[in-house]
């Protein structure tokens, strides 16, 4: 089972990409992100998301998404913008036939790692330790995509975490 | 040159195409909505947005686009939800290289019909006896993408009016 995790923003987005055969075994694919430099419209910045994840989508055939939940602050404004990058990434995976979940961060993390507030770097650490890699692979933007992707496949792949599953989008 | 115009919504989304050759010569080509059922996840909802959008494009080829300004209320859980459409649309004209203006609903009201507080049925009934065409030919929910249509088109084709021009997105 190929498992695709979506940190989404208009500015980086990140991503990871695991292969999970079963609970014990979990291996990173790719990881990284997808920049868009502050000077950029937001019209090219949505379509740079939509062709970062198609790309992903065309190397690595995931069988699931997983995304954060969108932050929702007091700020309308910059919703409308988190939304819009959300709105290119969920087209491109709709479009594809693949199956998207959200989740909390917290819950996210708490799943791959123990704990719901560990910082970026503990993510990197204990998920470099958990997949056997190196932890100078895993940039840090990259972690909360790839405790999405662990969070989703724990769920795939155990029966009696199945009721946890996130939320359909 | 053509132009379409969008009103975008997650759940109906209304379009507009317009030929205008000169400032006096603008004729309808197509209108319409794009409709997603409340029972849509918003994964299906995207998707038909932004395939909507991509088979406007190729019918019609529009050279520019006219979207409204997002309507920033304090609900900033509604506006995450309104982003994602945008960001759908969006994408979708952005890899087709269809440059995308935004304006307020006043400003498209007042630059199609005269004034920025006419209702839709004022809308459609001014922009049918401008366009020659029967009213009963413009569905309500197409009236202010119609109108954003003509707004843009004015600015596109009248240099005086060059410096009115929209957001670009």
């Amino acid at each position: 089972m190929i498992i695709l995790g979506i940190d989404p923003a208009i500015r980086t987005t990140g991503y990871g990409v695991i292969k999970a055969d079963s609970p014990a075994s979990f291996e990173i694919l790719d990881c990284g992100m997808i920049q868009n430099s502050a000077r950029l419209p937001h019209s090219e910045c949505v379509r740079r998301l939509s062709g970062g994840i198609r790309e992903l989508i065309a190397t690595f055939k995931p069988d699931f998404a997983s995304l954060e939940d969108p932050f929702v602050g007091r700020n309308a404004g910059t919703a409308i913008i988190l939304g819009m990058a959300r709105g290119a990434i969920l087209a491109a995976l709709a479009e594809n036939g693949i199956p998207a979940f959200s989740y909390s961060p917290k819950t996210a993390k708490r799943s791959a790692v123990g704990t719901g507030s560990a910082t970026k770097e503990q993510v990197a650490m204990l998920v470099a330790a958990e997949l056997k890699i190196g932890i100078e692979r895993i940039p840090l933007d990259a972690t909360d995509a790839l405790a999405l992707a662990i969070c989703h496949a724990q769920r795939a792949l155990r029966p009696e975490l199945a009721e946890m599953m996130g939320k359909p989008l």
